[in-house]
């Protein structure tokens, strides 16, 4: 591929994102759909001006890694470990009601199976793809509404970030036991100790390099770009430790450098320079390919049908595993709600357990295209319905 | 490649490129000089932390783009119009005189040759790859003088793009002649009649989104998002028309398009939005990445002798050729050795036409070394020799 290629994708990515999201915002719908709309329009589905490439999923990659760290930065630590108790509740029935009602859909279309045979494996890996949710559709939904801050923002944030790692254990778990590669046992608890490792591995490196970036914040009066840079390389850093050494998710490791960095004097000033270079290149190339991933070729009826139950299941479980729990847990109908909507989203973690369950052998390519709709369907209906949510809400409280 | 190995390699040039750019400074020399040798200490040649791939070389190609776009909105249209001649002069004798010398030291290490015999057009070729300025770091060191807005920084860069222009109609011609390419005349007229229709092609596009950009920017009293992203996507579609339709640099393209927005009354606005981008993270890329490209293996005595005669004949012709055509215009000693100067960088463009020379067989992969050493000598010169000759300039001025 020739240089210059990518700043056609790029023009045309940037424009295409940026007019949809102006007119999602004049529909009084957040940008972010416009901009997940506007990858469906240029890409194969509808006009085929773009195709993802490598580059583009690699800047979506920062994108991404971006929108964490800025979430991280933002974050109020005290909320957070006040709301600890109750995310890591939501996180358990958020992951365990949508892998039962995705095994339960799966025989419903093909078939009970036997505990232990392929086929029902298969159908568990099903229940597997709909665990985690995409914590970075949530958050800039959260933060366009200017939510984010506030405490069922956070609950929501945390609750999506321990999903996550729960995810990738119930993954990690069922591969051992059900795919093509070894393990079991051993497998099983090798990544609940990296895991443990890695929230250990954090807190040191967390303590160390909040003294630093202090250090270097110590004394200044005016602001300097190397404070930036550096918690720029930090997210970077972590973001890759995670993945590599650990096997937890890079958001994951972006998401805590920012809330490493959070308590610095220099937070919201990294936070502004972070957000520009997202608004003005990742952040609209990671939006744009979620809906430039999504091919609707050679689909059959009932892979459509299949699809639409697979969608509606993904969401209704999301919701009714975490606004049940929410609402025990005392929360009013409508903030249990608004945690359940906000559980919703499904992103690229869905497309990776799905890749690695084809690698196994528990499934089969044909169920990407149901994944990919369902990151686009949650990503476009969840910051639409949090809206009215919290619209809702706010007319409660006068 | 896994996308989080991409993390680990941004982490490791952002933190070894500020770093060396921090240390520079304290050493009284431009930042970009220690960000290119952090490039040079992490790459092959040195560490071996990070080896180049695509997605760094396509990085840094954004990098380049953003450094030019920034170049072209912070020019002075009314200085530029008024230095147009004298830059045509300069880039005239700034592509010959180097041209002519690199042919000589050829002949020179290798006997002379009749005219029309291969060996004459290898000859003839080492003159070609010194024919073009890179204007990406001459811009960035002027800018960090604070000269790129002043009457001789203007000149600079508007020699170094024509330059640049010159230097692909002397590559088209010598490789239509002496190359395994056929075309002859007919080829050199083509590039010729191609690069005009760019820049009518490029007056008009000016002239509409000037028109689009104005009446976007109109009545507004706070700076809105979409300004600097639409900028941007006309940059970008200007960089990858310019290669794509034209067989111009893109960086030409970008200038350009930095140019048509130079003059409408968010210019500064959209300028700081990109530089937080470049900063962040391209410019590093770009900088780093000229060193981390040089790998020193495989030299001979043989090949550093001529690689030593190479950088100087590069650096020397250039000064020679830029400094008396400026002198003859009434410049003063000072004023044209730092035109001279300013002029003496290699990047890219070196190699892309080293690179054209090796696919029509005429010249050997052994001579990448040198170029490249040319880039990194000179990158690193430019900015110190500018920043003393510009002190003696204040200094005789007072």
């Amino acid at each position: 591929m020739h240089a210059y290629e990518i700043f056609k994708d790029l023009a045309i990515i940037l424009t295409a994102a940026k007019l949809m999201g102006l007119l999602a915002r004049k529909c009084k719908v957040p940008q972010v759909v416009g901009e997940i709309l506007a990858g469906l329009l240029i890409g194969p589905s509808v006009l085929g001006l773009i195709e993802q490439t490598d580059f583009l999923s690699y800047m979506a990659e920062i994108g991404v890694i971006l929108i964490m760290f800025s979430a991280g930065l933002e974050t109020n630590l005290r909320d957070m470990i006040k709301t600890g108790p109750f995310a890591c509740a939501v996180a358990v029935c958020g992951v365990f009601v949508p892998l039962l009602f995705g095994t339960l859909l799966y025989m419903a279309f093909y078939g009970i199976a036997a505990i232990g045979s392929i086929h029902f494996y298969k159908a568990v890996f099903i229940g597997v793809i709909l665990t985690a949710t995409s914590v970075g559709i949530t958050v800039k939904a959260l933060s366009e509404l200017g939510k984010l801050k506030s405490e069922l923002g956070t609950a929501i944030v945390s609750a999506a970030i321990i999903d996550d790692i729960i995810g990738i254990m119930v993954l990690t778990l069922v591969v051992g036991i059900g795919g093509n590669t070894s393990g079991g046992t051993a497998e099983i608890l090798t990544v609940l100790v990296k895991t443990l490792l890695f929230f250990v591995f954090a807190i040191v490196v967390g303590l160390i390099f909040y003294r630093i970036f202090q250090w270097l914040d110590q004394g200044r009066h005016v602001h300097t770009q190397r404070i930036p840079i550096f918690g720029l390389a930090l997210c970077m850093a972590l973001a890759y430790s995670a993945e590599k050494f650990f096997g937890v998710a890079d958001v994951t490791g972006a998401y805590l450098a920012g809330i490493i960095l959070c308590n610095i004097r220099d937070a919201e000033y990294i936070d502004r320079k972070m957000s520009v270079s997202s608004y003005m290149m990742f952040g609209p190339v990671f939006f744009a390919g979620i809906g430039l991933k999504t091919n609707i070729e050679g689909m059959t009826w009932m892979m459509f049908a299949f699809s639409v139950c697979f969608v509606i299941v993904a969401l209704i479980s999301k919701i009714v595993g975490c606004s049940a729990i929410s609402k025990l847990c005392g929360h009013n109908t409508t903030d249990s709600l608004i945690i359940g909507v906000g559980m919703m989203t499904r992103g690229e973690v869905a497309l990776i357990v799905a890749q690695k369950g084809l690698s196994v052998g528990l499934l089969d390519p044909l169920y990407f295209t149901p994944v990919i709709i369902l990151i686009v369907v949650s990503s476009i209906l969840t910051p639409i319905i949090l809206k009215i949510l919290f619209n809702k809400k706010e007319k409660l409280a006068h």
